[in-house]
């Protein structure tokens, strides 16, 4: 076993302090005693997708909802878990870390421990090669006495990131028999809750006895559905990196002589980029998405910005922050499409040294235009998941490039008459995601962990763990649990002239809506905060005082409550019922007969496969 | 007038909380009656220097320290100030943005209207440039009201950091009589306040009535010697960074596949490193000071590091965190010695271009060998002190670069057996410098404010406001006032063979004290540091709570109090006065005599001009 893991750290007076410091839990599971409501059977936010979906996980597609409630809850059909047999559980870290992992780990404990004393639970030292090696560490009060509400997942440590191979699989089915575990707890994001639905599709298949639960944390804040609303560290990331921006706002204003080009972890969406610009008011935001969506290339991207730094020093201002996704490299169509060029030729199994000359004259083309540590960072190896290491890949140089370069040809050609641009690049990731977590954290991770175990106490298998109307306070939090088969869409793939191969359904990450609340903030503000300097500093993370239990933007400003809604519906309905009894006049009748032919004829079209290409909520 | 400056920004809520806290005052500067004792007159550390340090400033060098003390102390040679004339006050930020900035402006305000309401506080707006061009805005409540306890220098801005050229002195000048100003505080680091030394020469030699008061504030906290005990601005800055080091330490030990390297703003010194490695303990800290004192090559270094890294990978750890300051590369032999050549060259005007070619046959080797990335670095225009621009020089990225081509080898020669070497690299201090500044800087930067006051009022000239027994509660500081000439050094250049031309006398940046007790316990842990990973996370900075009122370890380790051990040298020569009073016995008078004559001799050769060459303290 390696010696790093799980073994009491030394800790600062703060840390000692966030050490004792206990969450709530909501009402519900107070107690001993929860109830279970299953809801209606799920399906999926695609239409077009749910037979693909139905087909690869028969076992798992379609379970109902699950709510979990008071034991006093006035809910006729909810039924109460009155056994509690002693559980063998294991838990892995299964994506990147993310402030607040270590909560979950602790609140599952907590739970497990309450209903039964003889229950274990297991963690899965080195991540998920620890669960395919069956290296466990058996969790106890005393291993986590230091790694409570603490940031990182060194308590366990994570490696590969991924169960998707069949010899991983089945590694993961004999650990999981070897070690006869009740439950097995996936702790990651998009991918490991993939990974986590097939686990529990193959094990079902297997008739293995283990059940597999999902939990959602990422900081990318990417894994959002109807049913998940934000993810365990998304919170403390985007208020580290807030805290950061706005250090270097305010430099930029003091010394009025920089442009500072900030990319930020988050992967494909946008998420943390467009909170944090909500947080801190940078000058500039170039979304992904939104450059996705009006295809623009690398050269106009840089017209906008060199646009907006002169437009800026004709009113004598020759600093500004830009803030740039790292997931923006994939939404630029050229480079993009030089970027799957890249990784066919890989595929077809051509070497690193050798792609360049095998590309096509147009890919080529703009290769050999790129700066040389572009170049490089593009034919990286990819991700597991098959896309470009975005962390690598500094967009945030080359757009800085790009515009110098612009600056000074519209210096010398005399269209621009202001100081000489300068830039100063940053990435902002690795700082961020080993934060101590945020109270807003803590509590959702540790709330998520106490889930889990009611999930597995009700002897379900392919769930995630869920915690709904997360912008009120913890006393007004639902639980529950949801199939991740219903979070999951198809992407077809074009792969050549009449080719539309299915790609396998997975749990896609969600792009910033730009329909959506979040976005219509930003695009209020947007044209102030480039011109006006409105640098908001929310300061560094407290765990005292003011700002202590602020949330983000992104969670707050949304109508999320999806379940809420869906409770609501049923509301309706019921009330079209009695007021429509056996008896009513003729009128009332006609009336809500042709009433309901209309919604439901609307409700079908809307819903057939072939309406539009819907994009997960 | 730029519209940025002064004007009211929107605060965040823990802003506008920070905006509410009122800094303490100590004791002696409460009420409106403050006493000055005036101490002996000063000298410098060096006394070789005294000389030269006294030809060139014949009117400011020697002056006596001065104690600001209660009104109500018993001390006889105290002098009360009673007049309070109205003031008119000029404040400029002349140095990089340190957290704290704005609070010595709001100290001085409140006091100069404290003690005579007609007083006027004029802050010069662009900094320097707004002194040469008498740019100007009242300080007032209002202008106040959104900066206090706030970070950055953008109530007034900062630009050419320097008041060092015939026309810029001249232009200084006439900007203080045209506006009649009583007073200028000069608000920067070691150059800041050398200039602000000499213009107080210039000013007394001119007749010029204004008072030249300046004020210690840089993050690089390297303005240290006898009188000055650490700056405003470093506190916050090392916890920043440290937040940041301990959270990428934890992020390495949760996935242990990276080293990360970290390189620090501080400037030449490694003040900043060596706190941040206290307070949060990577693996590894390649400490300037150390590096030239042993004359480490970049290879010496590289080996060094590579050996740890092997070292840890048969423990099967492959991660790491490395810190390395800025002024690391200038502090490495031959990276400074090309650095010289290239300075050499451009002064005797020869283009950026064309300098590699102009290169001495064993400096061009060096260059040729180094990645472009750093070539391109080196050639950049030196700072407005004639050294490199440390933060554009990616130091850590050259180490990193030959720390893994170096593994690489070891590996592909069967010398290393253990998994690839991965480094990420990182630059943190941009995003540190414009924090919120801690509770500390806010208290002695207030301080220092009242204190310039008190300077002026005693129409003193060519003095720094100092605050002494720091580390202890601010009930508990002295306060007081010391002549920059006093911190100077003088250094000798060996230009070629036989000459030795005499540079100005300057106050230089302290470097880390490798004989003092900060370094000390770093030298104690350091070895469990590189091989245990006893990472310690002291959080994000707090305003409320524990860690809240937490000091640097640089501040609270070192015996610093000289003032106090001045004043207790004094009661032993009392002491030895009334023992040996007319009437005792010839033994006492013998012992005393002999004692006496040996003490005064071991002193007199200590404090020879050709004893050693003395480090400033």
């Amino acid at each position: 076993m390696e010696s790093d893991f799980g073994i009491p750290r030394e800790l600062s007076e703060l840390q000692k302090k966030r050490a004792e410091y206990h969450p709530e839990l909501p009402p519900c599971l107070q107690g001993t005693t929860v109830r279970v409501e299953f809801g209606d059977s799920t399906t999926c936010a695609d239409p077009s997708s749910a037979h693909v979906i139905s087909q690869a996980f028969p076992n798992t597609f379609g379970q109902p909802l699950a709510h979990f409630l008071r034991a006093t809850a006035k809910v006729p059909d909810a039924q109460i878990i009155t056994e509690h047999p002693p559980l063998r559980v294991g838990v892995v870290f299964c994506g990147r870390q993310s402030p607040g992992g270590h909560n979950v780990v602790w609140g599952l404990y907590n739970a497990i421990k309450l209903h039964n004393l003889d229950s274990v639970l297991l963690g899965f030292v080195g991540g998920t090669e620890g669960l395919f090696a069956q290296r466990t560490l058996e969790i106890t009060e005393e291993v986590l006495a230091t790694y409570k509400n603490q940031g990182g997942f060194d308590l366990l440590g994570r490696t590969v990131d991924q169960i998707r191979t069949t010899e991983q699989v089945k590694a993961a089915l004999t650990s999981c028999q070897d070690l006869k575990l009740d439950g097995l707890v996936i702790i990651g994001g998009v991918t490991s809750n993939s990974d986590a639905a097939q686990l529990a599709e193959t094990f079902a298949e297997a008739k293995c006895s283990t059940k597999v639960v999902g939990v959602p944390v990422t900081l990318n804040g990417d894994l959002k559905n109807q049913f998940v609303e934000t993810n365990v560290g998304f919170d403390t990331v985007c208020r580290v990196n807030s805290q950061l921006i706005s250090n270097v706002c305010i430099d930029a204003l003091s010394a009025q002589k920089y442009y500072y080009f900030i990319r930020l972890m988050g992967r494909k969406a946008s998420h943390v980029a467009l909170e944090c610009a909500l947080q801190s008011h940078p000058n500039m935001l170039i979304l992904g998405e939104e450059v996705a969506l009006s295809k623009l290339t690398i050269f106009d991207i840089t017209k906008h910005i060199c646009d907006a730094v002169q437009a800026r020093a004709e009113k004598d201002k020759y600093h500004g922050v830009v803030l740039i996704p790292e997931g923006l490299v994939e939404s630029i169509p050229e480079l993009y499409a030089l970027l799957q060029e890249i990784h066919g030729l890989r595929n077809q199994g051509i070497l690193t040294e050798n792609i360049s000359s095998h590309l096509s004259p147009w890919a080529s083309a703009l290769f050999e235009f790129l700066p040389p540590f572009i170049r490089k960072q593009l034919l990286l190896h990819p991700e597991s998941d098959d896309s470009a290491q975005l962390s690598q890949i500094e967009t945030e140089k080359l757009l800085a490039q790009l515009v110098e370069t612009e600056m000074n040809r519209r210096m010398n050609e005399g269209l621009y008459k202001g100081k000489k641009f300068n830039a100063i690049c940053h990435f902002f990731g690795y700082q961020a995601r080993g934060s101590l977590p945020s109270k807003f954290d803590c509590d959702y991770a540790y709330v998520l962990g106490h889930i889990c175990y009611h999930i597995l106490a009700a002897g379900l298998n392919g769930y995630m763990a869920t915690v709904t109307n997360l912008k009120h306070p913890v006393n007004k939090w639902r639980c529950g649990a949801a199939p991740p088969t219903a979070m999951m869409t198809v992407k077809r793939y074009w792969g050549g002239p009449g080719a539309i191969p299915i790609g396998k359904p997975a749990i896609h990450p969600a792009a910033v809506d730009l329909k959506g609340k979040v976005y219509e903030l930003l695009r209020q503000k947007a044209s102030s905060f480039l011109m006006d300097d409105l640098y908001r500093n929310p300061g560094p993370l407290q765990f005292e005082g003011p700002g202590a239990d602020a949330k983000t933007y992104t969670l707050c400003v949304e109508d999320q409550d999806y379940m809420g809604r869906i409770k609501k519906l049923q509301e309706y309905l019921d009330k079209v019922k009695s007021i429509v009894k056996p008896g009513c006049s003729h009128d009332v009748l006609k009336a809500a007969l042709s009433s309901m032919a209309s919604v439901t004829e609307v409700l079908s079209v809307m819903s057939a496969p072939s309406f539009g290409n819907h994009q997960p909520l």
